[in-house]
């Protein structure tokens, strides 16, 4: 199935898809999982069921995913509620070079190769690449320092309806 | 440059490359990055140097790779210190449909388009497929609850030297 090319490209096949209420018209984007209450679904291609055995003992999964919708590959972007252009591997803009996203969705509950899942900040239709276990001990690193984002998210929490359609136009026109 | 194919596959370019000491002959390989003190280099193709404008404003980043040296593609495996198979997507096995690997390290300087960077448990030679900054808000979920790994990763803090020799011939052989 995957595979790398001679000139060194990664073929990558989908083993899943997200059905999800969100798409570019949407009103209300997420703008990541973690500010997300969306239900929908993953389902996975019949071949990939048996993978899914014991998944049911985790509460959360990371799926990793292609960003089909966006086609823009910018080098540097202006994120979120910013003014200053920063280098796209500094943002987590989905206008980047190859267009993978990371998300972590709440698990609510399996009918075989079928994931109920909560949080989710994708597009209808989105190919999924992979899905891991989310495990704290691993995922959680600590003495983690950052300059400028985090200040920026808590801005998010406490921010009025104007704002708000601001980042929706923003996550429109990324 | 990435673009999905008439058939549905994923065509993606590396950006970078990983510079570690580890390989597969390696007798020390950490399983996971938050386990590991391996210092190493990323190097980002030359096109791509822009796009790390103010990525030293992060003290740790998230790094998504190819696992190139996998060629194992397995829908159940039985997990490091298991005994137990389970269905891959409830594992961190590299063995999995599309090699992926999400792995978070810190990140000790920038100079030009190469990061150094500690924490690696990836081989040298490791295509790097995107750089997201690690930012605790976005990827700390909370109320998460693992029924079983949370447990072996305990066991692991506190194992004896014949219980490391298996784990790392647990790597290689994976």
């Amino acid at each position: 199935m995957d595979r790398m090319t001679e000139d060194g490209s990664v073929v990558l096949v989908p083993v899943g898809v997200v059905h999800s209420p969100l798409d570019e018209k949407s009103n209300n984007i997420p703008f990541q999982s973690f500010v997300s209450d969306v239900e929908g679904t993953i389902e996975m291609g019949e071949e990939y069921e048996e993978g899914l055995d014991g998944i049911d003992g985790f509460s959360h999964l990371t799926i990793i995913y292609y960003l089909h919708k966006n086609r823009k590959s910018k080098l540097r972007t202006v994120p979120l509620l910013e003014k200053e252009e920063r280098g796209i591997f500094g943002t987590r803009s989905p206008s980047r070079p190859n267009h993978i996203g990371v998300s972590t969705v709440k698990l609510l509950s399996r009918d075989g190769r079928i994931l109920k899942v909560k949080g989710l900040d994708m597009f209808d239709g989105t190919p999924v690449l992979d899905i891991k276990p989310y495990v704290p001990k691993v995922d959680l690193v600590k003495g983690v320092d950052n300059k400028w984002l985090v200040n920026k998210l808590d801005e998010i929490d406490s921010m009025d309806e104007a704002q708000r359609e601001s980042i929706q136009k923003h996550l429109r026109d990324e």
